[in-house]
């Protein structure tokens, strides 16, 4: 991983590890990266064809029933750290037959009526994919327990829940990169205040938004929570520093290609006869 | 649309009107649009944006409740005729977090369950997104006439039922925007070779792809029947000669785009008072 103007692992970097604290981390900072803004572009333009590549690859095989794998990957963060934009320059970049992408919303009646991993069960990447949450079933242990939707026992369990359910999901072949792009309260004023000053972006602004930021500590006591109880080794948080746009593009995109190149996919080799071929497609 | 190399409205050009012949279509043609390979290029790449930021509208618009909208690519087409390319490089201009793509396979023993339209009526577009449908419905009526996968009388059937269900798919707010892709069978010839040839092309590759190339005046013959029974004011089919790539991609991109442009979609307007807002926020 030393190409690509990383010092180091950006998935080792960034990872959540034993004594993280999240109050520790600038939202300021490039983490593992040393280059600058304009080099962080021109790299993100070239790891999309690598990334695209590799997902191409890794679809082929899957095709030819050589590989089970996948790779998720989970965006979580405050309003306005940039989900959307990670989704279409560095998602984007890939080959849309290869991606899957969910946006959880507020879950529906029908979704309530399950337990709360029922709708993420049905929406995670086939082999070949990657899948992409925007926002996920850690939604049910963050504004579950800063808004109080659910008791303390609850939320006790569901982490549990979500721990197996990771570590099934991790043995049968998914890679999972989950990501928290970590912004500051004063980016975010500056970014909800942009949506408030154009009117192409006036529909992206919600005044809940400003209910939301006020609980802006209780918001990061409970990321605390849920990156102590729920990075683990098959499944490990990445706190992605995001004040930044390009960098937090960047890093994210290097997570994805590191994931990809743990799978190695390879292409499949022919399992038909290549020069028999060649003759019946000549003779139709 | 006499704008972007144009000569006139490509859907009304590429349209299947009455007395439509596919046999009278030149796979090697470029109708309606005046320029080379190279213009074609650019003019694709210039439009990018334009599909990108009326897609991103149209969504605004179904966030803010304000419309019901949406559109929805069908793809058809021999196999390698390029409906791959499409999804990559006219879908793929697109943010992902506006498109509903979904690729329909041999259909599993639930959907076989099932009337054919049932797994189709799932995956229709919600409001506010561009769905494309790689293959849909009309296999059910080609590969199912052509194999005789149905008797007559169930083909018969199925042409009244896919009518009926696109003339609701149209009330509901759904542009439906139908596209054969049209190669030659030399063209073809040509491209099965290519996959025989690249080692990264061989996942491609299929020896069930030649025995279909077999049956390709069937096939020609049962997409002129599906022409002539289901190419309907509310949602016409689009014949895109395809030996070209690039003329194919732009030629879909000027399909959806006349789409959009037809449904206009507007930035909303703020429903909430944008002064006490910026103080709110200003505040916290």
């Amino acid at each position: 991983m030393s190409t690509r103007g990383w010092s180091g692992d950006a998935s080792e970097i960034l990872r959540v590890g034993e004594g993280f604290r999240l109050a520790d981390v600038d939202p300021d900072s490039h983490p593992g990266y040393d280059g600058d803004k304009k080099s962080g572009t021109a790299d993100l333009a070239a790891g999309i064809e690598s990334l695209g590549e590799l997902q191409e690859r890794l679809y082929a095989e899957s095709r030819a029933g050589t590989t089970t794998d996948s790779v998720l990957l989970v965006l979580q963060a405050m309003d306005s750290a940039g989900k959307g934009g990670i989704v279409r320059h560095v998602v984007g970049g890939v080959d849309p037959q290869g991606i899957a992408l969910t946006a959880f919303k507020a879950p529906t009646d029908e979704e309530l009526s399950h337990d709360f991993l029922w709708r993420v069960e049905q929406r995670l990447p086939e082999p070949g994919f990657i899948g992409v949450f925007d926002r996920s079933h850690y939604e049910d242990v963050l504004i579950g327990k800063v808004r109080e939707l659910a008791s303390a026992d609850e939320i006790e369990r569901r982490f549990g829940a979500i721990n197996d359910f990771e570590s099934r999901v991790a043995a049968s072949g998914t890679r999972i990169v989950k990501v928290m792009l970590h912004i500051s309260s004063e980016e975010q004023k500056e970014r909800l205040m942009e949506r408030l000053e154009r009117p192409d972006k006036y529909w992206k602004y919600n005044p809940g938004d400003v209910d939301e930021r006020l609980r802006w500590p209780d918001y990061m006591a409970a990321y605390q929570t849920v990156f102590d109880r729920t990075s683990t080794e098959v499944a490990p948080w990445h706190v992605v520093p995001a004040n930044s746009k390009w960098y937090a593009r960047l890093a994210v995109q290097e997570l994805l290609l590191a994931a990809l190149e743990d799978i190695d996919p390879q292409w499949p080799t022919a399992d038909f006869d290549i020069e028999a071929e060649k003759k019946r497609l000549a003779a139709s």
